[in-house]
């Protein structure tokens, strides 16, 4: 499994003794545990649990749990089933991310590419595919890192939503690797980071990773964002995707659309950071991205204690879409799609 | 004291035995505690540690903290100094809550009133005019939910944000007091509540008066609100306010600003709802309205846990300002303010 560049070295999942092994990213930041996942039944449950979460890293961990389907080998059949039904499991996991999907299909085409000539090291086959999906990730953070610092100028306060992360990526991450390589080039004056209820990725995951890094973080509740954009400078909003349609609309963590809203309305560009594995051409547009609705308890407690009366109704969409118009520039690993409009998304994507 | 009109049972205050119970807002929904307030000291700190909140119920409750203040009797010297001392104290408890200045310059005007041809009763005396104080917002909340509810067409989905209901004034509430109006009246189909962190007075205030009412309610995080309006019907939101400036501006709970963006967005009417008491001619502008920072602690944690990495730097302004451009129209015990402009304003409210 290949090593991280430098910065620090928050490692949200690795490959050891035929197993994955991942941070437990909801007992963070307090409790730093890492669960070993030896099948892709346990891979594609911590997937659904938000045990670990980005949509680059839920990638990830989908490749390595298709390789565990292969695990112990067998006849050819009996392994096309086993994948099969991994693959179905995983990709039932959670279904707004794309990536997913992408690492997925990915590793079921190698499978069968193998299978084809009977090889008997599947497994080991797999898991180096599996370390080629984390490799590939792990770079193209690199390249969005240094395309997206590029965008920002000197002494830049920025506003950022979710976790975007290390934590979501197995590189520096999207959104933050754009914000570590600015501050390492010193154009970085302090980032806001909106606490993103009813998960907390924010407060939980972003903060912890930015101050880790030394970075001037300050935390703020997600209904804040507004006025600070009123009555403090930040010059630019970077977020991560989840799912980018062909007209580059793009689905983000619920309260990215607001977060857009209110940046045009003050005038702040808003950037979108995310790898090419992220835009699905089969969508026209945003409005047909799934967004996926989670348990409704997931908002009427937090840790466990109960915020509302017994019996609340509520709603918990995990995700919302922003229409390409609010979006000032979308930086991939493979160019900066400005304006983010479908012609130029395929322009720097399909090439 | 008066007692409410009808509709539910909710009494954030009472006076009794010469001592003010409040109930413990803190506790809500899942404990219903009153505690005596027997002196203007303990109103004050009630005030500023918000066991009770809202900014009609602050003015109300600061009414009946004057009135302490006068308990016991002595000489008018004596009087006069406790009664400023204690001016002084509840104007301090919170800044940009404008009510509470009006009631403590009210009760003071009366105590000078009176003390000047050296009525003994003084005490009793300013209890009857922290009444008045009471009946009078409770009178305002009526005028307001029938004027409120003329601005809704039948069947609307409403969206609200804070507590700006019973539990926040003497009456049936400013907003939610629209709200239960227009639902007798057969025009709710149903509300949409955010939650409003840090406070919660969202899930745990709004929600229960609207549950408590029978009113279809559905409880959001604040960072949903963007995608209920695109995604579903939202026909208006209802809001209070803590301090509106000459101009229309209006402050209130944090969030507020960005839900009036969001609103304007989409086209969706955005309605202040509170007594002309809330207005202060003094300030031209939203600019001027002192905004409170309160304890980054109310941010860091919920309910004594902690959400952040420890050392987390936050920022907690409790109020944000909505400039009148994005109000559709203030409705006010003395009439509608619309278009939401500083001449209008003062047309209505200074007639």
């Amino acid at each position: 499994m290949p090593k991280k560049p430098g910065f620090d070295s928050i490692r949200p999942v690795y490959w050891k003794n035929g197993a994955l092994y991942a941070l437990d990213q909801r007992l963070l930041p307090h409790r730093l545990i890492y669960r070993r996942l030896a099948s892709a039944a346990a891979v594609a449950a911590a997937i659904r649990d938000m045990l670990l979460r980005g949509a680059p890293l839920i990638g990830v961990a989908a490749a390595y749990g298709c390789a565990l389907a292969a695990k112990g080998g067998g006849p050819a059949p009996s392994l096309r089933r086993r994948l099969r039904e991994a693959g179905r499991r995983l990709l039932d996991s959670r279904p707004t991310a794309v990536n997913l999907a992408h690492a997925v299909r990915r590793m079921e085409r190698k499978a069968e590419e193998l299978l084809g000539p009977g090889r008997k090291d599947l497994f080991e086959a797999l898991v180096q595919e599996a370390h080629a999906v984390f490799a590939e990730d792990l770079d193209s953070n690199r390249r969005m890192a240094e395309a997206g610092a590029r965008l920002l100028k000197p002494g830049s306060s920025l506003m950022t939503h979710c976790n975007a992360g290390a934590l979501a990526t197995s590189g520096i991450g999207t959104a933050l690797g754009v914000v570590r390589w600015a501050y390492r080039l010193g154009k970085i004056r302090q980032a806001y980071v909106c606490e993103t209820r009813p998960y907390l990725q924010g407060s939980r995951l972003t903060l912890w990773e930015l101050m880790k890094e030394g970075i001037p973080a300050t935390l703020i509740t997600d209904n804040m964002a507004a006025h600070i954009m009123a009555t403090e400078r930040v010059d630019a909003v970077l977020v991560g995707a989840d799912r980018i349609a062909a007209n580059a609309d793009a689905a983000n963590k619920i309260g990215t659309y607001g977060l857009a809203i209110s940046a045009r309305h003050h005038g702040v560009p808003f950037y979108v950071v995310a790898p090419s594995t992220t835009v699905d051409f089969s969508l026209p547009d945003g409005a047909r991205i799934p967004i996926e609705e989670r348990s409704v308890r997931e908002v009427v407690e937090v840790f466990g204690r109960s915020i509302a009366p017994r019996g609340a109704r509520a709603r918990h969409p995990a995700f919302d879409v922003t229409p390409h118009r609010l979006i000032t520039a979308i930086v991939t690993e493979k160019g900066v799609v400005k304006p983010a409009c479908g012609a130029r998304l395929r322009a720097v994507v399909c090439t």
